[in-house]
């Protein structure tokens, strides 16, 4: 460590936001430092903000500007908002990729779709094995969390020891994975100098009640399904390989065949036999089986805890899928929580599984469901175990990282709060924000990259909240009018408050306006397209009340 | 009553979802009865399902085809949900419409608003008076729920009294209007033949703990406001005139100047003293006033309980409004429930607030907010005061009815599940659906009403998930293409997977294409506009991933 090194943190995203997790720790000379990569993921698109994206990924333009600085990336754990961008970013930065041997699989299989190397992803085994990446040395501590191996990183670095939790909980009996090992982690905090900064998930900072282990759900499912008469269809995220183990066995010992649904359900589960994670699930058969099983002796385990349109149970909700359909008698099960901005597709769901004569059993009591994240007083827990000199929150909206960080100054602990972009100084005994880097967000459209503020999906915002008119018009050699003007309307009522066609209303004033134009306004386009624009929005403000966007073409014939 | 008179009941809103309430009794012999509507309200649009449009309300298309037959309108209470709609559907009806005091004097200003006589609303005095409408015969009867004089109907037919809920709780100490009465409800059961029907609101039959008072939430309040060093700010709904009392009384208590921010929470207080039912409002003062008070001893009662982009709460989330601005170490309450489906907007404010320091405690607890609608508990003890024969369910979703109506079987009532458009006859001593109605939902948009399924908004969604592109061609005397076809992209990238401009990459395929016709497509408008779009949609989907909207504009010149 020469005296002009210094060790940074940069989030670029997740820090100010649930979802699009990417960490940057960089270690060397001030603007020279050599950088790791601490997850790549996305966040979802919604129809009030983002219609029509496909995802929303961090905008990894300084990661790609900076790619000679580059030594590593190291992936904590297989969740979308986690492992979901890397395929996509790759190619900007093509750097070893490290993650554990589950997490590895499923970045492998993206990597592939996208027609990516997969030999870029390297396995890693839990501590100790040590990555050398540059100035850094990672190691992976498995944490419980709500899918397979989740880790959290030790980052040894000349300026100290960085714990980056990654998402996790504190679970001493985790169904599948290790248990919470609070030996282990007394040793991580008394070894050497001890933790200089702690980067923890910040999720779950408002909940004041201690987590709950994911074995405490094992009986009151049990006794759930097996009171049930009809056909149970259970749903939570494919990815919760310890809930969906825990609910076919619950099914099993209720003498129920099992049966999973959705395409998702049978990738994680695969995946986490093939790499040793999960074993002893119970048998299951495949869709065209479990139709011809009589329903009381029936459970399907479905995808689409959140209400997703095309997923399993809104498929089901539908009517018939795969030759499987709910019934009058039947139960559903949310073993799951709908994450805020889910409660509209979730409640859909809901109440056609009520027309058709189904119970729908949701989480409300907390018997169903716990949560994969740490809640208040592990946080707490953590704080005191690992005793860091820098407390830095992460993977949480602006409300949880302020109340994390007050959570650690009420602790003595120095703690910054860092949104994306904020570059934070951790070389001396205080966090110290010493740069802006822009920040933002890319959205894959199609199969398109295009950033946030590009204008195109403002556009889109717009055509919905307002309408589309279109209006196309010719000028002859000598710039007059040929013909009228032509209107076509896209999202808007036929006919206004006239009575009469609201396109024919707007033609009829076009029509007048062109008659009277003078030759300076009919030669320029702009003039002109202002014009036809303005005579539009006016008539339809007037016949519709409604203020359209309006595309103008003004065709020229030219003399030939 | 002759033999061939029948007592029917039509939920035309609200049965079947929370919101645009509408629900209609008939009397008479079938097809001709005479007809009262209960409530004319509206509900909410959202970028979901109906983006673009400003007020959804049930199709009263069924009322207009039989307004000869109506009596009149009742409306129970002040809410938009169940008065939103009155001046708006009005027109078509033209009949006498009766409420209380408050709730008159609302449906006045919003008939007045929309050029409707404010006489045709009648100021009607809680029960024992009477008004009668043909067979009808109906009292109000005063009910607590979370604005003035709410009440519910009894209805006096030949057939049978019934009792229409309207919204309500059983609150002993209700802050504004009168406590629930059970003496007064014992009589209702037990004049005459007693309740034949209850028509009961099911919106809380979820929640399992009996509902508690408006008065619970004056220590809490207090206590909370006074511990406060900054400044409060407080949101709720401004309907809810004896919250807004509750938080200036404790406002005032702890030593604050209180300022009503927000144009409908001067409106409803107001209202609410003029016509006598609030009375004793601690004194407020206007913004302008406020901004001269130091913040600690000020506490502003805004607008913007459930996140709406233009109310107070979110003005000033967004920085200074009306001379007015939130700091480090002051506070923000919501005395209120995020209705679902608002979580983002609520959450946004949050956030907002977060970044400015602002502390924001919400109602997790329950210590800050109580329900105005009767919860499970509460409904039991309705049901066994009332007794009624006949349980009808409305004011719910499907899972809200279908649920009470396990819980009025469970008690041994006849209970059925009507959702809106079906005819039920309460003859008889068992409800029987005896006939579907058209029903749906109108939009109000912009200042014209459509239709949902009139195709308008589906073209507003499609344009946001898939943009817009207008391609416009000219062919000449002899349909011949005159010059190439143009084509102008909306909410679209510019630039695709060749990196070459899409539109760019449209027109030479669009040329091409056009360089081919024979003379059969070019002379055809419907098969060249097919072609046309058929290869826009072809190389937007190679270049971009996506299939978009296409309006395809051929101009035909013609000999003169």
């Amino acid at each position: 460590m020469t005296k002009k090194d210094r060790l940074i943190y940069l989030p670029l995203g997740g820090a100010g936001e649930i979802g699009m997790n990417c960490y940057v720790y960089g270690y060397g000379p001030a603007g020279k430092e050599r950088l790791i990569i601490v997850d790549l993921g996305v966040t979802f698109p919604d129809m009030d903000s983002s219609p029509g994206v496909d995802l929303i990924l961090a905008d990894t333009g300084w990661l790609a500007d900076n790619a000679d600085r580059i030594e590593a990336i190291f992936i904590t754990h297989a969740h979308e908002d986690h492992v979901g961008a890397l395929a996509l970013v790759w190619p900007d930065l093509k750097k070893p990729v490290y993650a554990r041997k589950f997490t590895a699989a499923i970045a492998m299989m993206k990597m592939e779709e996208q027609g990516q190397p997969r030999d870029a992803v390297h396995i890693v085994q839990a501590r100790p094995e040590r990555v050398e990446a540059g100035p850094f040395e990672v190691q992976f501590v498995p944490v419980s969390h709500s899918i397979p191996e989740s880790s959290a990183l030790i980052i040894d670095t000349p300026a100290g020891r960085i714990v980056h939790t990654g998402d996790f909980k504190l679970d001493g009996s985790p169904v599948v994975g290790e248990p919470f090992d609070p030996e282990q982690w007394h040793g991580i905090a008394h070894e050497g100098d001890g933790v200089k900064v702690l980067v923890c998930d910040s999720t779950n900072v408002f909940v004041e009640h201690p987590g709950r282990s994911e074995a405490t759900l094992a009986g009151p499912l049990s006794e759930l399904i097996a009171a049930q008469e009809g056909m149970v269809v259970a749903t939570t995220f494919a990815s919760n390989v310890a809930r969906l183990k825990t609910l076919a066995e619950a099914g099993r010992s209720a003498g129920r065949t099992v049966c999973l649904l959705g395409r998702a359900m049978k990738r994680m589960t695969s995946v986490a036999e093939e790499t040793g994670v999960l074993s002893g699930f119970p048998g299951t058969v495949p869709p065209e089986e479990a139709a011809e099983v009589s329903r009381h002796k029936l459970m399907l385990i479905v995808t689409g805890s959140q209400g997703e349109r095309r997923a399993a149970s809104a498929q089901l909700s539908r009517g018939r899928y795969l030759g499987l359909e709910m019934k009058e008698g039947d139960s559903f099960l949310f073993s799951s929580k709908t994450i805020p901005g889910n409660e509209r597709g979730v409640i859909r769901i809901m109440n056609a599984y009520s027309e058709m004569g189904v119970d729908v059993i949701d989480d409300h009591d907390g018997l169903y469901h716990v949560s994969g994240h740490a809640n208040r007083p592990d946080l707490e827990a953590v704080h005191d175990l690992l005793r860091p000199k820098i407390l830095l929150p992460m993977h949480g909206e602006h409300r949880h990282l302020r109340e994390h960080v007050k959570l650690g100054i009420g602790k003595g602990i120095a703690a910054e709060l860092a949104v994306n972009g904020m570059m934070v100084d951790l070389t001396g005994n205080e966090p110290d924000v010493v740069e802006y880097v822009d920040s933002g967000r890319t959205y894959l459209d199609g199969s398109v990259m295009i950033g946030a503020m590009d204008g195109v999906v403002r556009d889109r915002i717009r055509m919905a909240l307002n309408g589309h008119v279109l209006a196309t018009m010719i000028t002859d050699e000598d710039d007059q009018p040929l013909g009228d003007a032509w209107v076509e309307l896209m999202g808007l009522p036929e006919t206004g408050r006239s009575g009469t066609k609201l396109s024919d209303g707007i033609e009829a004033e076009l029509a007048e306006m062109l008659s009277d134009a003078d030759d300076r306004l009919l030669r320029d386009d702009k003039k002109l397209e202002d014009a036809v624009r303005k005579i539009v929005r006016q008539v339809a403000m007037e016949e519709i009340g409604k203020k359209p966007e309006v595309t103008v073409v003004i065709s020229r014939l030219l003399v030939e």
